[in-house]
């Protein structure tokens, strides 16, 4: 089996064929056989894209979900006869699965290097078209594709987007551990339950849930699906100088919005032995830069589709944000801007309260189009563990939100405070000191001047692709009243 | 900052020290930072791992967790005196967080190549030695570091498992990214329950969980905690030649083995175009390889502590599996050699019935020690999707386990069935078609042989140290009657 990294799976049927492990592109494997092709050919697999069949000739392109491009099979009509002519052409439909044998040539076409001219033609699966959902040379809405959780990955737009949410994958993991990060698996079963409780899914075996709630939980105490793995990161932060986790977190929020799933991905890192904000400002402006430039150059043309023909004006804004640096303007700035703004917002600026979407999108077009940082919150807006700035009794924190043009809110981050009176006696005025001792511990043993933030994976990739809904960037969406498959 | 890749994470204090992101190894950092060092020197944080105070000179290790080993920082114990010497020694404590300012030096001992003469040393977060539960150079039991799942990533040990765990995700990553997989985030939350109903967690929003059982689920309908990814990967190689998936999946399981956890990780690869077993077994075999040497390579002395302290004999087995050939058998052959065993075994080999640990174990030693593939089961042991053999009437299926020394099973696979004639008669005996009409979908249109394989990465982790207790591979481990954090 000749396997490329992105490239067609031919299989090695001919003895003459060397393995060839190391083939990059796609391209340059269909040359490389071209030019070492021995007598038999080569035989390839794939889903077919579309049919045309012409008295002389019939084309044929099919797909192997390695790229979006195809591959154009030229085809005698009457190679079925051995066979029966018209069963194989009635089987050779959109959808169908087949293997094609045969030889690679040069195309005549400019649209393609090489076609395959076919020897051999077998059907391995067949595809009913009136009942397949998805038809030939459509382009099926985002929201049409959405009903057929177990077919859409066969759509164009959706393939697409897998293997650019895959490429994002593999580049964030990249740019950590290039920087020295330790991966670590936060735990998804928590019996942290104080953040936010009203949006925590809480876990049961599922016969106890048929039978009541309190009594004999699996774990003897209540555990909840978590929220975010800040907390378990701190713990690692105790030991190593960089850590990150990129996992599953859970949201009980019962919205429809194009913003939320009850189910998606964060990308969260926390660095030990820092003490500025600019520190991890500078983390995130690297991260979101380094991966984006990395699945613009793996899968340019799958990224093409999406600015093409979901959301043309991304593209430019999308080489702005990467040409520029981000901006950085503080809460109190933000909040004098929108006052003195000449737009009437539904909800009043004023300090001391959160910043709502109509917000955010006036200051990241006020600071022209580029990623916005926002920092030093008010103390009473921010979680337990943010740390205090001292300009004032409980004045700010030293928090950070990173804003970007047609999402808003992509990451949040902070300092945590480090100091161990702080800490205690904002966990004992919240009445969480005990069930947060173990956390007390982390500031009492070699604590140390740390932060971080966390990104959402699935509005990062709305950011760069120009997807409204967030539903459509995430191979199985999980929200309010919608758990398919 | 300088920040190296695996090494010590150096201040810019000195503005003549130039950046050097594309620093590769402590030592070389280390060496470099010693040619280029500046005037004013460079300071290096880290935590206190030991303290030897001498009438003329004081000797610390510390460690910033990129690696298992100490830098040697050289001081006057007179150092502390601007502040008051008393106090300074009383606060340099194991575990406690230091930043100390000074040069790099050529060191005269032959256990180290470099260490810091200290100019100044700044306590960032004592570390009262008393109360902390892990103390100075003492090999504490796997046993009681579990105690402390907060702190315990102090402990040498551990952190040599997370920073291996961390590099066999990583190699894991790599290996399916450079065979061309397209990474599938398969989810978490599933309705999905047709598979050991017994062993599943059921989630509710807290609220309702509170309240009681079944009314008004959140997501209209039972939601469970997935038991593995492979159904949904299905969907997805019938539109990508190869996938996989590395993530969490949960068993519901009141076990207390030291091979079990509630909460574990699954790293699982489906292959379309596949007619046959031995593909699947190679990438098995690949994989298992790959990522070793891989994890060999990038952390030696990590891996080391496993097989100096914890599982001598491990190292010597470890090498076996990689150089030799991994052994096939067909479950009819591995019946055949445990009924002529001399041994007794306490449950009687019997064709039909499923293979128990003992009988795992004695195959592996029978067939040299080396891993293990058992294939084609009796068609009644295995679940609804794997490819009958045909060999009889509903005689074998087209499974794998793959048995390694010391563990057991590691990984399972099969050839998936394809054929929608089989599949859809097989589900309506079990009573289950309606609930899987969509997997018939799949089988409907365009469907092609495919099959793949799951391996636990706990289990993977456990094989290549040699770690006796799998409550010791994982951050923060979950299971019957303990969920800490």
């Amino acid at each position: 089996m000749l396997a490329a990294r992105r490239g067609w799976r031919v299989l090695r049927r001919c003895a003459a064929l060397p393995p060839a492990r190391a083939a990059a592109t796609r391209l340059r494997v269909r040359q490389a056989l071209a030019a070492r092709e021995p007598a038999g050919g080569v035989a390839v697999q794939g889903w077919v894209r579309s049919v045309r069949s012409q008295k002389e000739v019939l084309f044929l392109h099919i797909n192997d979900g390695s790229s979006l491009e195809n591959l154009q099979v030229v085809a005698d009509p009457s190679l079925g006869t051995s066979l029966c002519c018209s069963w194989f052409l009635r089987d050779l439909t959109f959808g169908s699965a087949v293997e094609v044998q045969g030889k690679l040539v040069k195309s005549p076409h400019r649209m393609q290097s090489m076609e395959l001219k076919a020897e051999t033609i077998r059907v391995m699966g067949p595809c009913d078209t009136w009942a397949f959902p998805l038809k030939m040379k459509e382009r099926h809405p985002l929201e049409y594709v959405r009903q057929f959780p177990h077919l859409r990955c066969r759509n164009n737009t959706l393939s697409s987007l897998l293997r650019v949410r895959s490429e994002a994958t593999a580049a964030i993991h990249s740019f950590f551990q290039e920087n020295g990060y330790v991966h670590i698996h936060t735990p998804i079963i928590t019996s942290n339950d104080c953040e936010g409780a009203g949006e925590l899914f809480q876990i049961e075996t599922s016969n106890e849930a048929r039978e009541s709630g309190e009594k004999n939980h699996f774990f003897d105490v209540p555990a909840f699906l978590t929220v975010s793995g800040q907390l378990h990161l701190e713990v690692m932060a105790g030991a190593f100088t960089h850590v990150f986790t990129f996992g599953p977190t859970f949201r009980a929020e019962n919205s429809q919005s194009r913003r939320h799933l009850a189910e998606f991905y964060m990308v969260e890192a926390e660095l030990s032995f820092t003490e500025s904000l600019q520190d991890i400002m500078q983390v995130m402006e690297d991260l979101f830069k380094t991966a984006t430039s990395t699945v613009l150059s793996k899968c340019p043309h799958d990224v093409d589709l999406f600015h093409k023909y979901i959301a043309p004006a991304q593209k430019g804004r999308l080489e702005q944000m990467l040409k520029k640096r981000f901006v950085t303007i503080s809460y109190s700035e933000a909040v004098e801007i929108l006052k003195q703004a000449s737009q009437t917002f539904t909800f009043k600026p004023e300090w001391g309260c959160d910043l709502q979407t109509e917000h955010e999108k006036y200051l990241v077009k006020h600071c022209g189009e580029v990623p916005l940082f926002v920092i030093n919150y008010p103390y009473d807006l921010k979680p337990f563990y943010m740390r205090d700035n001292e300009d004032g009794p409980q004045h700010t924190v030293a928090a950070i939100d990173l804003l970007v043009p047609g999402i808003g809110e992509l990451c949040g981050g902070s300092l945590r405070e480090e100091r161990l009176p702080f800490i205690e006696s904002r966990l004992q005025r919240l009445g969480l000191a005990d069930a947060y001792q173990w956390y007390l511990d982390l500031r009492k043993f070699g604590s140390v001047p740390h932060g971080g933030f966390g990104m959402g994976f699935e509005r990062y990739l709305q950011c760069i692709l120009g997807v409204d809904n967030i539903k459509d960037v995430i191979p199985f969406p999980r929200f309010s009243h919608s758990c398919l498959l």
